[in-house]
């Protein structure tokens, strides 16, 4: 196992199943988003994944750990973080499982074809452009910030190849709901499991867990909270659990 | 202090400010939904409050108790509730804040005006017709099934009796929180504060708490969790608030 790292770059450790990451030192790093995403996805081994907006491929990565999935597709618009992506992908030796396209969310229905694949996964840009603060256009701005593609992007080209019946998987912001709640119903991705994940018991959710339905009937079912801190600061046990740490 | 009560109705004790409610026997009794609702309202005394389908006029009254509006009209299609509801107002000696009008949700806007009311809150029927078991065509069934009026049908309403940056209140069940936030978008009514309430901590919810803002901007504000009852089974300080119950 070997890894081409850049001098801008480090190596860090997923903590599970002997994989590593490649990572901008100075760029959006991988954080809790991804790890609850992918523990959030069910995914028979039959069934092909795309992750819409890889970025470091990291969610392709742990879904490849989570699951028994045979075909992950990450996709990625910046091609110095797809040529990190498909290191990372390299050096842990995945490239039977995982493939990284350089290519545009809104581009999507021509990479992949309509109708054709069975899950769609993403951990989209979650700030609106206006709404916060920029740093420049580099590659962070790119990954926090709506500039290559808005939320409606994301879930009109998600519509467009997802299989009917087929699974819409995403994390997201709290304030952002009813736009994503909204958005997936006017592209028939029927919301069908929300999750509220709060930092504390007793404080508001920092992050929600959304799974859709492509054709889905309506009916939302909301899981209970997902609590990651206990009253004295230390991981809870379902928090160890997502982390896949020691209980 | 003296209620007309007939022999199907039970008079209760609302436990606050010397209140009663008169109730069907056998029908619809006011619950947690109504008293959770009435303390997520925020009103000034100069603001006029319409309660949309309300039913034994308990939203009406409990608003009456816990904000300094001074006027507040409850509309009821059902003959016989509306009734129920006028004694109850009676008894109360709340006509000269509270007025009952017999009347359907969906003409309130002839009823009302269009762009007159400063806050509408509404504590709907929950169940979908063909969802649901109905317990033929009475008033209980009216109450709890979109039978005379559809989840539609009321922010179509509040919608159009609302003035501008009017708020919307109003509690309904979590698996129809994609209906009601797409659907308040819809109407303009945009969605800006969510709480979910929660029967015991770790558990889904059983209820929501919403509330908008007629042509507000979009960004929704989600509160923790209202938990109601602790693991022991007794209700929590925040639960004890909500009952005004000594703490």
């Amino acid at each position: 196992m070997s890894f081409v790292v850049l001098p801008d770059e480090t190596l860090e450790d997923l903590q599970i199943k002997g994989l590593y990451i490649i990572q901008k030192k100075d760029s959006f790093r991988f954080g809790m988003d991804a790890v609850l995403l992918s523990n959030f996805i069910k995914a028979k081994p039959h069934q092909n994944v795309v992750d819409l907006g890889t970025g470091t491929g990291i969610l392709s990565i742990l879904v490849s750990a989570k699951t028994d999935v045979k075909s992950i597709t990450g996709l990625e618009i910046q091609p110095d973080i797809a040529g990190m992506a498909q290191r990372s992908i390299d050096g842990n030796n995945l490239n039977q499982r995982i493939s990284i396209i350089k290519g545009d969310i809104k581009e999507a229905v021509s990479i992949f074809g309509a109708a054709t694949c069975d899950i769609v996964v993403t951990n989209p840009p979650y700030t609106k452009v206006g709404s916060g603060r920029i740093n420049n256009l580099n590659s962070k701005a790119i990954s926090k910030h709506e500039i290559c593609c808005s939320l409606t992007d994301v879930l009109t080209s998600s519509s467009a190849i997802l299989k009917p019946q087929g699974e819409f998987y995403m994390v997201h912001r709290p304030e952002r709901l009813t736009d994503i709640l909204a958005g997936m119903r006017k592209v028939r991705i029927e919301p069908k499991i929300l999750r509220m994940v709060c930092p504390y018991q007793g404080k508001a959710p920092s992050l929600i867990l959304i799974k859709g339905l492509k054709n889905g009937n309506p009916g939302l079912n909301i899981m209970p909270d997902l609590i990651i801190y206990d009253e004295y600061g230390k991981y809870t046990k379902e928090a160890r659990i997502q982390y896949s740490m020691d209980l």
